[in-house]
């Protein structure tokens, strides 16, 4: 199988930005990216899995069961102030380096196809201390990017950005896509709604999106929901860092 | 080589079911599936080989060598209300994530090329306790099944399955093939007559088929001593939580 | 790369019968392999590397360096008595078990395609004790062989057979290849001429070849200097267990 | 993706010789291959990306980003005594044995294309102490080549040459290009300049390169910068043998 995406409908974008919600650090892009597809009522259009997903089907309510995967949705803007998107969900990453880039790869192509030029990334920046206002930091890959999100608020980044996240910014660069990796500041150990809300309220006012961000709350609970289905709930805690070397990506 | 079928015959078969029976907790599956092949006569038409099952050869008796290997066999029903049956059996699942997931699509190649749309996986559900009476338990890719095996007994899981038994139904479920997975609570270190017998009786009840389930612990004797001549033998009580992380799937 | 194998020449045989070489328990095949190949003067054809080898190079005297490798050698038997041979020699096995699946399947296609129908793998199979007068045992694919290789008082083996010497007799089967695994009792912790002279004696009378074991303390010498350049040499003996586990076969 | 070459121009070079510096121990080829490409303007023609790589992005100065990668310069000589040079630079080495070996295969494709014959890898060789005069030491695939690097001072080396440094000329071999590794002594923790000036005083004396080797220190100094940006800074000293065993290539 390796990494197949079964393709549902090939929607007409008008230059649309790729938004990346996969699991992480705080589960920040997951809850955001959930977030979004709820509040604009995006249409899932194809779905990605991998053979570097866990060999694994999780039970849901009422005895049916759910797999790792990986799902594209897209969303046209409601006028021309509103940028088109592409939303990357899922419950999983890889769980090896080659994976990551295969399953990367494998979203970049099917997202250039759609005529996407620009790629934000979302994610936590885990600090080791309670977080009233999460700070915002961000990355790029195209300079010319920097001084608009810096004159927002976010300041730069230091250090490694792991995962789909830092990946798709730099194989992004690789076809001529610009990319921006935002994150927010975050303890890390739970799905964090408020750092969601930061990164969120960030994305909205770069593209221009008007999105009611009362209801994060609940995109937080649906995530806790499914990373307790996937059994990571009360252990999960125990440290995202360890989590993250051992590569259990999956919610 | 990666993953090999070799097909001795391609029978002809009238919308079978595939049942799942590679070793797993409690060897549950393998019990179940070798009483079958033995009970039903079923024939034996495809070897499946893979670069990721062990890498060693196993001595049997009077010499002679064994490997890892998964098969199919088949069998057609005796009358118009017995199901045709696709049962695959083996000593061993992949060791690699990677491995589950190209195994698991090859067997689905040859069982949907044979017209299966059904496929019922089996296995044991680990209890920390002495059981006497053991619960049965379910999962579906299809809500329409949940009634008709809940109203046998059975429960709803909560949580996560590993292996084929998960695997098939999620990737099945891609192909539009309806999965139901049955589990029996088992202590799980040892091959465990009582716990395949009840998932047997419940898959006979599900699909018309007429078993004798007495001489059960005849295909449990017979694990058991593949156990052992795989070097699982006595150290196998140890946990079978442990064997699964380090993924010696391999009885 | 992968797997790749480089021939310098493709012999005409009769009936030749692949003898397995490579690195393992006491070095017992690696010893015989280049005995049998000094003896015979035996005719280097084909080298196989793979990526699944160690990623380094190990400098020889004067400065020159060689690299993880296979090689296949042949030798015409002298007189209608003399079986021919193919031998696989070399300084290591792959250091996964997919690269020893594929490592098997493309030594299998050279002498398949060379007329070779039958398979000898040699080993040693480790006591933990001094050993006087080493044991022989045996395991095979094919039934008929057994009684000719008891009745020359080697006894059956119990257990795995681990490596190129258990894959071999395994794949082979697959093409309908008749396999014979011959391991002798040893240590296991240095290069055990002694052994190899037990199982090399053997060899020689089933093929009938005519083998002076005089010299055995030589090829011997050389698989132990071969050993020490490679950087397992003092702290080899700290256990071939481990070794194994952790997969680095290389001498 | 696996292992991807983008070229960006193909130059018309004179018989030239590869040099690698990629990182290693003491950073000796690194700081070398990046002062080779300071000082003589040495021109990028091709990247190579790998999913072997880490999967990360690294933010650099000013909020952008770096990743993984290796790339090939080149610089044609100044007149008919200085040889045209092909020079591997970059921040990782594969993470993977098997990445390693496609890493090597694809760059020897590379400059084969080009008209390449000759290789010459850099590297320290860690001893454990205090190092004032790096001693020299060499490896050769051509017995032709030892004399002429003996006769400057070079030792000969025993032991394994790890990483690329090794395959480079083991690979090579099979491809008919000699090669030639050199070694100098360091303590191996931090990035050498000193080491770095004692390999590349004999590489220029064997290549007849006129270079200024003064400003090796600005070399060194961005070597380490870039380490500390991928956050092995402080760390790093904990020694490079654990970082070798786990395969953390990346500065």
């Amino acid at each position: 199988m390796v990494c197949i995406v079964k393709t549902y409908e090939k929607p007409v974008l008008s230059n649309p930005v790729l938004i990346e919600g996969l699991p992480g650090i705080g589960f920040v892009a997951n809850i955001s990216a959930l977030h979004l597809i709820q509040e604009l009522k995006a249409t899932l259009f194809a779905e990605v899995r991998s053979s570097s997903f866990q060999d694994f089907a999780v039970t849901a309510e009422k005895g049916q069961t759910s797999f790792p995967i990986n799902e594209l949705y897209y969303y046209k803007g409601r006028d021309s102030h509103e940028r088109d998107l592409i939303i990357l969900y899922g419950n999983t990453q890889a769980l090896t380096t080659f994976g990551q880039y295969e399953l990367c790869d494998r979203i970049l192509d099917v997202v250039e196809s759609l005529g996407c030029n620009d790629i934000v990334t979302l994610g936590g920046l885990r600090v080791d201390r309670k977080v009233d206002v999460p700070g915002l930091y961000c990355a790029v890959s195209d300079s010319a990017m920097v001084d608009e999100v810096l004159g927002r608020g976010a300041k730069i980044i230091g250090g490694q950005i792991f995962g789909l996240a830092g990946l798709l910014v730099g194989l992004g660069k690789l076809r001529g896509m610009k990319g921006l990796c935002l994150l927010a500041e975050t303890p890390g150990y739970y799905p964090d709604a408020k750092a969601a809300r930061a990164v969120l309220d960030l994305v909205c006012r770069l593209l221009n999106l008007r999105i009611d961000l009362e209801r994060l709350d609940v995109a937080a609970k649906a995530t806790r929901d499914i990373l307790e289905s996937f059994g990571v709930g009360s252990t999960y805690s125990v440290g995202e860092r360890k989590r993250r070397e051992s590569r259990h990506w999956l919610i």
